[in-house]
């Protein structure tokens, strides 16, 4: 195959078809596979049931990855910026290719052994980082965070009020629990906890105020919570309409969320 | 009566009238009388209480809905395209006569006899998959479905980032609480289970991490359940507020979630 | 006091100043009170603490409001519709004075004595009613009732969605973990309590799945209940910036929600 | 320093550079720096681990604030309203000169010796209140209160339904529940506790009613919480709308939540 016709199935930029080239869908797919893997490897139920199966399966993977980082790093000479050996430097220090990098490292890394299994642990979690290199393929990303950022002080803003009423109600809870539940409530970051669970709605119910003027605190904390939900989410239906509407005006923009963008 | 006028009284696009005809509106409230039956079946209490009861319901229940699928095959002849034998036989592979055939079947497979618990109340639950028949009388389904539909786009980023943020957030909380709750934090696929229940803001509250670090990542992920819930509640209410704005803006247009048209 | 002025007093529609007239500011404040001491007699602390004045109180409070229904009787004569004796008997047939005279029997029934301990807490409870009253001064609930009845199509739409959501996801759970739970599970009917806690992501937690096809099942419910929350509010959202922006196109209508019209 | 400079770095409006000046900057990160001291000495473990470091680091930070307070006083000479000792008390009795001085207090209010631990948490707690003199520096606060108090009527309104709600929730399980769980349900107010829980869908799950009738009005009771969080939600996300959408179409108004205005 030419180097041409390679680089434009590697580079998602360089595709005229509509969404993705085959190669590159069958990356994401392999991508996708590989996470899947990495997630069902850590069930000790499932690593006793098929002890083999795992290394192979990785071994496989990082194999075809390390194949298409080598083809990656051999098509970017089409670019005339990476053209030449400095120019194939100057590719593998780009933002992408390091992704692909690091993606393929924890592989390696394990080859060590690890007598902590808070380490093997890590190690294991660490090839779920594959997913990051989709990223690469989607323009919706983009997209996406320009619709946040276009209302960025209001969001910071609704995260500074949550923060304040975080804090607030945590030392409210403090004075007044702390003597009765010193476990839960003895200082202000351990009343966090149930701070944090309460204004987000999620009320676990481990940790509870017993005291009257406890209750209170926190009856006016849960309604609060509501407001932390309702802010944000009036932010972002208020500048998603913004931008629903600005497409439909004008045609010529460019395309919301368009994935062949 | 005249097979022209059966066929108006059953098939809804033909009914002149608002709403319903009679006669579908009588099938109407059979179907959620018939699954109000099935739901109270299942209630063992009830079951005992008065165990003839149930099975003469269902069988006079059973006979309506069969005799209605022969007067619908019957008058399908009006319409040129299901004319004839071989018509009808088009007409049968249709789908909401398929539904219609579907919605019958669970009553003969009960007179095979089970032993085992599981396929016995499965069975009864088919028996509630006649609510699927309201479907065929329902436009309002439709409307609903071109407005999440005009929008799939964002709605799928945010279940694709809500999935990245469940999946992140299991994985931190393994790699921190395995050691100290193996049954709950032992691999990936457990923690998801305190993940979901954490980011959707339900929290049960079965499953709570112990450790510092373990708190610190549930307090963010909670926080993230927040943009979970404000992501797609924003993008629905952006484009419901652009459907309402186009109605009002072309009254000419097909009218909104209107079940007579 | 002239007839006239006291009517100008009690009818709302008729006093020209801004909010409502004396009398019935301070017949709103009595209700609210009234009201809060009706919730506090609950409380059998409070009751032993004060035995004698939660029965002065109420026999006072009785007082002034019986006063203030002869008077709104005397005063409708104003009205030519409520003219007479047959206007009067007209008169106590309307809306408000059938509200207002249900908020005084409550009292009466007391004197009957009742050894069932549960009608004792209902007759409590209906003292409460009073609040109904609250309803004739303020034009904010019809403005209130306007915005909701614009969209009701929309709104009954998601209570079906989310109906048959709760009816299928307990169905689920009731085949999977019926074996396991019967208490919690034995049947659609009790399956709905779980059901309903977690598609509203409320989550007690005194009911949770242990299955892994149940929790499987939770969490799509869970995932599910984030739409019921979404649908309902992007619809209220557009429907009132519907309402804010109408209100600013065309400033001669009816104002939105001012509590003086 | 000439008084005029030490004036411009000071006096946040007569900044004319974006965002702050340098020495406000700098106060802004002394006032959270303070207040995360504050915050952790609540926690006993911190204040065993270095009894010296929070009293030396509260007594360092106290200076620099007696000093920013007293270069304050003097720089007020340049504002016209501020000059000569009569002023300069008047100068002391503004807003945010009074917050600076309250701010300052807690520390003094150390050097007495209280027995009392919950005095003495009470105030370790008002030292936090440094974080109010933040708000002299961010004009983000009152864009965020104009967008709030535009839409006050239709807020308030949902507080009220909330609060109807709320009372009629808790008369419901009051009157089905007390007999079963008095201790949770033996009195409206003690039934405020669930209710708000639920209501807010935070479900801490401490209390949950046993009753069928009692689970049916708490069905009811959780899918009200719904219309709870979506009314405001609602409310906010048409205001937030509007808000965006009259900046678009007048560029020459006070730019919304811009902080350098």
């Amino acid at each position: 195959m030419h180097r041409a016709a390679l680089y434009r199935q590697l580079a998602p930029a360089t595709w005229h078809g509509p969404g993705l080239s085959p190669a590159n869908r069958g990356i994401c797919l392999l991508i996708l596979f590989a996470s899947l893997v990495a997630v069902l490897e850590t069930e000790p139920t499932l690593r006793r049931l098929a002890p083999k199966t795992f290394s192979i399966l990785e071994m496989g993977l990082v194999t075809i990855f390390v194949l298409e980082y080598g083809l990656r790093l051999y098509a970017a000479g089409e670019n005339p910026r990476y053209r030449g050996i400095v120019g194939r430097i100057r590719y593998v220090f780009t933002f992408w290719a390091l992704v692909d990098l690091i993606a393929i490292l924890p592989f390696f890394l394990g080859f060590l052994s690890f007598n902590n299994a808070f380490l093997l642990r890590l190690l294991r979690i660490l090839r779920m980082l594959r997913l990051a290199r989709l990223g690469r393929f989607s323009s919706a990303w983009s997209a996406l965070a320009d619709a946040l950022s276009s209302r960025i002080h209001e969001l910071l803003l609704s995260v500074g009020v949550a923060a304040l009423l975080l804090l607030f109600s945590s030392a409210c809870l403090y004075v007044v629990e702390a003597a009765g539940q010193p476990e839960a409530f003895g200082s202000v970051p351990r009343a966090l906890w149930w701070s944090i669970a309460t204004l987000t709605t999620v009320g676990y119910g481990d940790v509870t105020p017993v005291t009257t003027l406890g209750k209170l605190f926190a009856g006016l904390t849960a309604v609060a919570g509501i407001g932390i939900i309702a802010m944000p989410t009036g932010i972002l239906a208020a500048a998603f309409s913004d931008a629903f509407q600005n497409k439909h005006k004008t045609p010529g923009e460019r395309e919301w969320n368009d994935p062949t963008t």
